[in-house]
């Protein structure tokens, strides 16, 4: 049985440059910001979202502010500190110093490096959600040595099609802002865009209701909603992060042959980004133990921030073993 | 036995200056530009496209350009000229002189004065597909004792939150582009966006291959596509035409009730803007005889252009009646 330990380590922040050979940019110099927290000795957990998340997942003492999937991560929680250690990192890219294509098989190779950096020898899960899920398969074919388990939410070994031309939607809706010198707008656009891709039209028709004519337009139910989350988005997100973050998503081609560490799929029927189709041929592909989840969700590609039981109960079946396998350590 | 007559008349094209009354933006003068082909005496049968679409529907002698519904329309097609009397318009507000919101009640008004000014009492059938059958649904709610039967396809009685929202999203490009005076190029993204969502992520699949790096940049599999295919559409529609054309679509609400005419409904299960489950709300509805057709498609929307021999068969079938009566009287 696993019994928890008692105590929740802080949360430490830290930064590395580190030299990285990428495969459009060639070798480059770059910092990689990452954020630790949890028990010493405790399993190691690298946890990432999507291409606007970041090192932060969870409100914790020395870092309070909110963190991008609070719901799993924290004491009791299926990410619990006290069980787990979580290692975290902002996206290479994200601060928008790298003006080139980045190759999700980069952000893998980033990870690889930032655990020598670390003198941790592996992963003892990779949990990854979207772009996070991207990456993850990448770390799982160029790294499958350093890795006990991937944990796949809503992402696949490749670019869909209808899904890369959503997004290449998106990014001409930055260029179209950069023109005029306004690239703010361009960037709320782009999110706008984007957020409407992460949900079904189940879900909008649940809580929009019908347009209304307002000083001659017709604005339309979700417009309050879109221009909200977008606008906290694009004051804080570089143009060129955005552009070049969205873009690695497009460049993901993995072999799923290549990967033989045990994975635990997540797909969600209704995600009109990554179709349940894509998740069944990389289940069919894959060399390991396999596990296919089904999330059940109105929420599509989004559901892994709004199921937030589902999820919780798919993270610590998938973890049971590890956290298991460290208690009885601990016992022992 | 239905027996066509051997002859095809002329095609002929009028414009018309009426004054109509819109919910918007008052009574106006508005001028209607309409072509009308078909033997004399035929039943008269209403055609009706998509916000792009025109009055122009397929080549004939006088008028060899592609229209845009060519495998429909022409001898021995299931819209034929010897048996039918075929009439189409273009949309109140497609020249860009109406800046104002569009109900699409407008349009199905504008259709009974069209009517009118061609001295006729009624027609026979209205066939009406997308922004047509959204239209079609509002000519048979309003003018009802004017019509004999509705095939409405790719279209409901009101609009989906979803499909709003996207739209509204298309209309936020075309804004953007005006801010920089350059408004071409945002009607080209909202374009695209549009050609995005007439279609489904199985038929990109399909059709469209992996991204590739061109230039420092990630240009997608559907670029080239979407390109060309927007290019076109931005040179010859104004920006205004646009944005109030779609803007009429997230207008549409029509109580179902009001429908007491026989209805062909006809859905695509794919189509990402007019979810199935709302057209079986829209059949459960109406008062009148009702038929429901599904359109199973990879091409989701678009359906309508592009599976032609089921688009014909259903046509035909719903146009059996008019065409055996119509042959019947003939002969009589």
């Amino acid at each position: 049985m696993a019994i928890a330990t008692p105590f929740d380590p802080a949360a430490r922040r830290g930064q590395l440059d580190i030299t990285l050979p990428t495969r459009y940019a060639g070798t480059r110099r770059v910092t990689l910001r990452y954020e630790l927290r949890g028990r010493a000795g405790a399993p190691l957990v690298l946890v990432a979202g999507g291409i606007s998340a970041n090192r932060h997942l969870g409100a914790s003492a020395e870092f309070p502010e909110s963190g991008w999937w609070d719901p799993q991560v924290g004491t009791g929680r299926a990410l619990d500190p006290r069980r787990l250690r979580l290692l975290a990192l902002d996206w290479l890219g994200a601060d928008g110093s790298l003006d080139a294509p980045i190759d999700p098989a980069d952000q893998g190779d980033a990870i690889a490096a930032l655990l020598d950096a670390l003198h941790e020898d592996r992963l003892d899960a990779f949990i990854g959600c979207s772009y996070g899920a991207v990456v993850g398969l990448q770390f799982a074919a160029r790294h499958g040595d350093r890795l006990g388990r991937l944990v796949a939410v809503a992402g696949t070994h490749r670019a869909h099609p209808f899904a890369s031309a959503w997004r290449a939607l998106q990014r001409r809706a930055v260029a179209l802002g950069a023109l005029q010198c306004d690239e703010a707008d361009g960037v709320v656009l782009a999110r706008q865009l984007a957020l409407l891709s992460y949900r079904t039209p189940a879900a909008y028709a649940a809580r929009f209701g019908p347009a209304r004519v307002v000083d001659g337009r017709v604005r339309v139910g979700a417009e309050d909603y879109l221009d909200h989350c977008a606008a906290g988005y694009a004051a804080t997100t570089p143009p060129v992060a955005f552009l070049r973050l969205s873009e690695s998503l497009d460049l993901q081609a993995v072999d799923p042959a290549r990967i033989t560490s045990p994975v635990t799929l997540v797909a969600v029927p209704g995600d009109l980004l990554v179709p349940l189709e894509d998740v069944h041929a990389l289940a069919e592909g894959l060399r390991g133990e396999t596990c296919l989840r089904l999330l059940d969700s109105i929420h599509g590609h989004d559901a892994f921030l709004k199921e937030h039981a589902a999820v919780s109960a798919i993270l610590r079946e998938a973890l049971d073993d590890l956290v298991a396998c460290d208690a009885a350590a601990v016992a022992a």
